[in-house]
């Protein structure tokens, strides 16, 4: 999980590129960097940390020019790697190029031994740094053209943004896995930008244009847009983007994220009803979709639980404590709308389902007399292979149990997931299918292809 | 606005004070501490910053003892003043004590003429030194004696956890203006909590024995729980902290603060109902109300704008900016929520207006197409001297415009305030009224008593 | 040990603090603070580090007025305390002052326990704060009249600089153990400095005026400059200021340092001469005494020894190391003046012992056949009462050695003190003795009167 | 200038090079890295700022195995580059590898051209990732063969250590420009270190084995020390490693730093005699060749100038000030010394002169009736190509004054240079020349050859 951002043509680039990630940074808060373009060269700001703490102004004074992009990064299994921060940057062919990338490769590995084998040399290990490799093979001279030929041989998820000499460039895999969006500022209709969600449109008063559409390659300069596409592929837009991982103010490939979880908590109550006095939701994921839930079931709709907004990443339980704090540090319970009730709690996914049996816990603890636990997506029982960093399937409660022992194991009086094709409904998907839905389906539109080597570098920050 | 956190007999008291802030860290993001007590030798750790920043592994080990009170403070106008940072502490009469202060003085700076008049030396700027002059100055020998001594000679607002020796201390003052809470840890009955709220028991499975009596002094020591009593008074608990200061998972002085909050948004919409479409709130303090206003008023609601919650204090806008980006840092507004339609837009209070203007447009841009400003509290012209930060008068937009005034400033279709008497009966306050109410009606219980003196003393951190 | 800077009329007197306080750097690397007075309020930033670290352009901003002073304070055995950063601080009669001390008080636990009696709160552990308690007792009204009542009741070492309103106020004990000196801005002569040794002067292109005398309280206002005296006591400056602690470059008590060292060397040539090749000093304190150990024994003089100037406070060995580095991270031989030599090597002091005995084996490594070691100064036998963090009694091997005994520890093939009639003469003592050498005769000007109380607060910072 | 470490066969492996950075930090205080090699996996720790500082517990404690290589690096003219912080590290043909450089290639930009053109892409500017990219290219398959065919492309200098696999590789350039020595820990001959300088040894208590050959590349793993070598070029060792770049405690290609300055600064006081009354030196780096000067001229050495060691990095002069303090922040003048003198003071080397101009002032302020200034190297007045970061040729004073000019430009009553002569006598070199002394005689052993290409990329650090 990450999230781009690019903007061409505006005085403010960098600016205005640090508020885009800021209303990106729920895509990932481990680290972020801001490339500027100023006449063909390049300035770079990247560190770990989140978005208002490394851009100060002394930073922001770094950035020079009309041109930017910038990433953010969430921490992955992998463990926080410097030397994995975006964007990535390069010199080639005596370009100079940088890029930012949301997704993931997944024949990576493979082209990784074949271009080591041709003499290539790898400083990350980042899958990102392939493209920019098979872009320096590339015997074309325009740099839409190299990306092409780059793209003809990567597979895998990938929206990215690229600034070079005086381009901005926005490109999307042919599945569509990831979203990219393309705006353009109010009140100046020449100045572009391109983000993961609309929401950073939003801060910037910027409107939506359209979609990137999947494969298609963007080039963006100063005689226009220009489209260039790959070949077709089905579309495969990630479904838990609507799920859980995009922010609910945000448009989608067209569809209201909020509408999307509106109609998954309605459909969810259809297909899982049960006599209860209040629904409430696990905040601030499932908020929406438990209001939908309760608008469809008819029962009222309450804050059961209060989050604390202020566990954040350096935040420590006493490591000689005699008790485990967990999920208290992070969610309350609210005795006066619980004691006495049956409750329908609404979330968006259960992982390995052990914060799940702490909420019907706290639940419990304030009173409720029942707890029927309800999900607003299906049982996911597989890994991602497109960006998104689940755990190993051992981990996954789903693939080890049935939903009758998951019920069990999180002490729930009942459990309700949200069926494949409800949810499928819920996004608008009719006809054939459009959505990646993988990771509870196992229908994989891409193999991971791995190779045999090893990945031996690990760079620590100080 | 603070928190104060105090506990008694527990060998990791520490921890659990830092766990306590972290569940009041709502009560002040500028500065926290905590001071713990082995064997009557004061240990203390106090910083700029956020609990969860502070309190590392390395800090905590340096606070050993089972007694420990802990203080978490807001920033207020007067600037980030290194020197307040609480728990207080000093030596006296061959005693050590450390107290932290939830509240203000409106006798202090008279005190503070007539002790400095007496030779007293003051170290901080801050109101509860007073305090501890007061009592260097007793002649009884007797801890609680030398603080109802010195309590004899102040007025004010005051909320206190002291540690001496081999006791924990806590006091209230007559009128009972802050909260001040009594519980005991489940499964070790001999552990006795205080905390400005109960949400700080929840996390640690501590739970609420009563409320600290307005007027009372409780000592707990080996022999157990000790009361004195100052005069009494008229109980006036602010009731602003029921509007938006305390968290809604908290009950005060016996009043769950989330049960107060639908009752206003009830009498709110009983109040100044109105045609409309949905029902939304500012969130996060008037999610609450908002839903109380929906089910009174039937009409539906939702959450038509979302909060960003990284923007913390080191956030700060490009300085360079040709635009102000101001409120959408924070909320941005669902289209899908609003657009076409008439709009019930809940918050708590209404300060200067800059902030619901803002709002307002911000709801307009999203398509709706009217905005109706419901506020869950009495419009406020008077400043608060009991501890809360407010604004002086003249910048109340409250104490300068008419309702009609202010609805046209905020570009407002409609402003309904809850009345006063609204107020009060939905927490619940009959007969004689038991609240401060001062900042609204001008009926101060206390008068301030300023002193000819002159502050001047000023501390950077570095 | 510590170092003050003060400075009276001068627009950027804080910047000038700062860089006196530069200059001072090596009385204390803990800590630093300069408190600046403009119009009569007090504007402060101290923290724990170095001088450089500290003042920044923005903690500089962050300091208007006139008049300044400065504090650096050195790491004592007590460990590092918050609170005990100078200057301090205190309101008290209506008035605010702040102080910057070096020295010690002998009686400060029985005054405190006195003022405790009377109803004084401390609010730090620092001696100093006793001073303020006395002031603020006095019932007369110049600020200079209220610092000599107290000092009437205070006994000790004391060099301090005071600001308050329109004041500079310099004050020294009686006995004059630590230096001060006033000096004036060249090309200013309205803008008068004071500071710890004249090496800050130098820096700031000040000229040294005169000493302050001791027992003078010398104060500075637009009225000029105005001296009132504490009774008369013999003088007693501490000679190990000429030792080690001061900085070559300065003159402290008319006396200039490098002088006085070339003379204990050359007098320590006389009083343990040695048939040798080479003579070397211990850098950087030895290198002075070593020349002139070199200048009178017609021995030549080399750098036997370099010292690594990059060891700081944050330089730590590995923890898990199976051999100990110790002195050799700050000291390394150069086998081309030692080898196959008998050297001479000149130190100002031996403590414990353990840091020679490794230098001497570290030359021996290096090829010297002989190694005779001389020291600067008699053998350390007691501590210091008057501002000196030494070791206690127990640590300090001449306290429980004969000369012959540390010869042996140390594994030198001579050992070699200068008597305490030679470092006399070193320094110009005639007549009546004026300076304290009571750390070798035990001679002690002043006894400690030690209370019975028991110091009971820790602050830490984070 | 920078430093470089290496060590083979040690379970603490980067504990002892974090120590041997430590007596190398001289060379570049810029920042530091360390990589440590576990059974093939490379893990590193590399950042902004002084090795102190970088390597706490918690740092080392990431960096496990028995092999480890480290560098310092020196600030350059083209800025603080974070993605210049060596060692730098590479994955090809499924190696991975870290390398540590100290010197420049001269070729570098052209050799980047032509890489390029073959779908090479850099992602750093240093020139060090040529010869990574050039190894890459390599179709032989042992790792010292690969190095061969890239060091065949490559002219400049360069000393560089390698980690791969389980091997430590040390490699010198032909000409031998830079240092690299060759040494053995005391009681574990199978334990081998690689360093800049012997000073490194000194402190972990390992014994000089040999210089690295120039030309050599040097193998060490589980079957021994294994050396091959590049095609042989006449020596150039720089000859400014002895005049000052290295410490006097160290030994370089066979010749002790200390013996050289020592008789620079007799060949100097041959050269240029003067009569005077006293020698100092400017210090840290003019001390040994001054004591030279004063033996061979019989005139006394004193420290006339003492240095303030605490000015760092971060130290800054406040930017209002109505002064420049410039040089007075790192040296003041002792009176004692200088007043009513003749002196002559030895300096390792005139850069622009503003330096020299203001030390004979403050001489001259302090007493002293004649300055004589001596500099123990000739007029430099061309840059290096070979790792030093010179101005350009235009802000060398010396090659743009003659010597008559530059004596009034600093204001000296005489100035005289070291002849090269005197210079290559001082340092041993009979015979052939096998120095390389280009920066003062503009003999260059390799021409610069520069590209067409532009640096396009800037990462700043936050």
């Amino acid at each position: 999980m990450c999230g781009v951002f690019g903007i061409y043509n505006h005085p403010e680039a960098s600016n205005l590129s640090y508020l885009g990630l800021h209303a990106l940074q729920h895509r990932g808060q481990e680290s972020a960097g801001v490339v500027s373009n100023q006449d063909g060269v390049l300035h770079g700001v990247r560190s770990m940390g989140q978005v208002g703490k490394i851009f100060t102004r002394d930073a922001l004074a770094q950035l020079p020019g009309t041109i930017a992009i910038g990433h953010v990064r969430y921490a992955t299994a992998g463990g926080s790697l410097v030397q994995n921060i975006q964007p990535l940057w390069a010199q080639y062919r005596g370009r100079s190029v940088a890029l930012a990338h949301n997704g993931n490769l997944v024949n990576e590995e493979v082209l990784r031994e074949e271009l080591e084998g041709e003499g290539a040399i790898f400083s990350s290990l980042s899958d990102t740094e392939v493209i920019l490799q098979l872009m320096a093979r590339s015997r074309r001279a325009e740099f839409a053209e190299q990306l092409a030929d780059a793209l003809s041989r990567v597979q895998g998820a990938y929206s990215m943004v690229f600034t070079t000499e005086d381009q901005l460039i926005a490109v999307r895999d042919p599945h569509g896995f990831r979203p990219l969006v393309l705006g353009r500022l109010k009140g100046a209709p020449e100045t572009y930008v391109v983000a993961s969600e609309t929401t950073a449109f939003d801060l910037i008063e910027a409107e939506r244009v359209r979609d990137i559409e999947p494969g298609e390659i963007l080039t963006i300069d100063s005689t226009g847009l220009h489209s260039a596409h790959l070949p077709k592929a089905p579309r495969r837009f990630c479904v838990f983007e609507h799920v859980y991982f995009a922010r609910p103010d945000s448009v989608l490939d067209g569809l209201s994220v909020y509408e999307a979880r509106i109609a998954m908590g309605q459909q969810l109550a259809r297909e899982h009803a049960v006599e209860a006095d209040v629904v409430i939701p696990v905040p601030d994921s499932g908020v929406v979709a438990a209001m939908g839930y309760a608008q469809a079931s008819g029962i009222p709709f309450q804050m059961g639980l209060i989050r604390n907004h202020y566990v954040g990443r350096t935040f420590i339980e006493p490591s000689d404590s005699i008790r485990h704090f967990g999920v208290r540090l992070k969610l309350n319970a609210v005795p006066q709308v619980l004691s006495g009730k049956r409750v329908v709690v609404v979330d968006d996914s259960i992982v390995r389902g052990t914060t799940s049996r702490k909420i019907v816990k706290l639940l419990r603890q304030a009173g409720a007399t029942e707890v029927h636990v309800r999900i607003s997506s299906p049982p996911v029982n597989g890994p991602c292979h497109y960006g998104i960093d689940t755990p190993t399937r051992a981990e996954l409660v789903a693939s080890t149990h049935s939903i009758e022992q998951i019920t069990k194991t999180i002490e729930a009086d009942s459990l309700g997931y949200l069926s494949a094709d409800g949810l499928l409904a819920a996004v608008r998907s009719e006809g054939e299918k459009n959505f990646c839905d993988a990771c509870f389906t196992g229908d994989y539109p891409l193999r991971r292809d791995r190779g045999s080597g090893r990945k031996q570098l690990r760079l620590i920050q100080v």
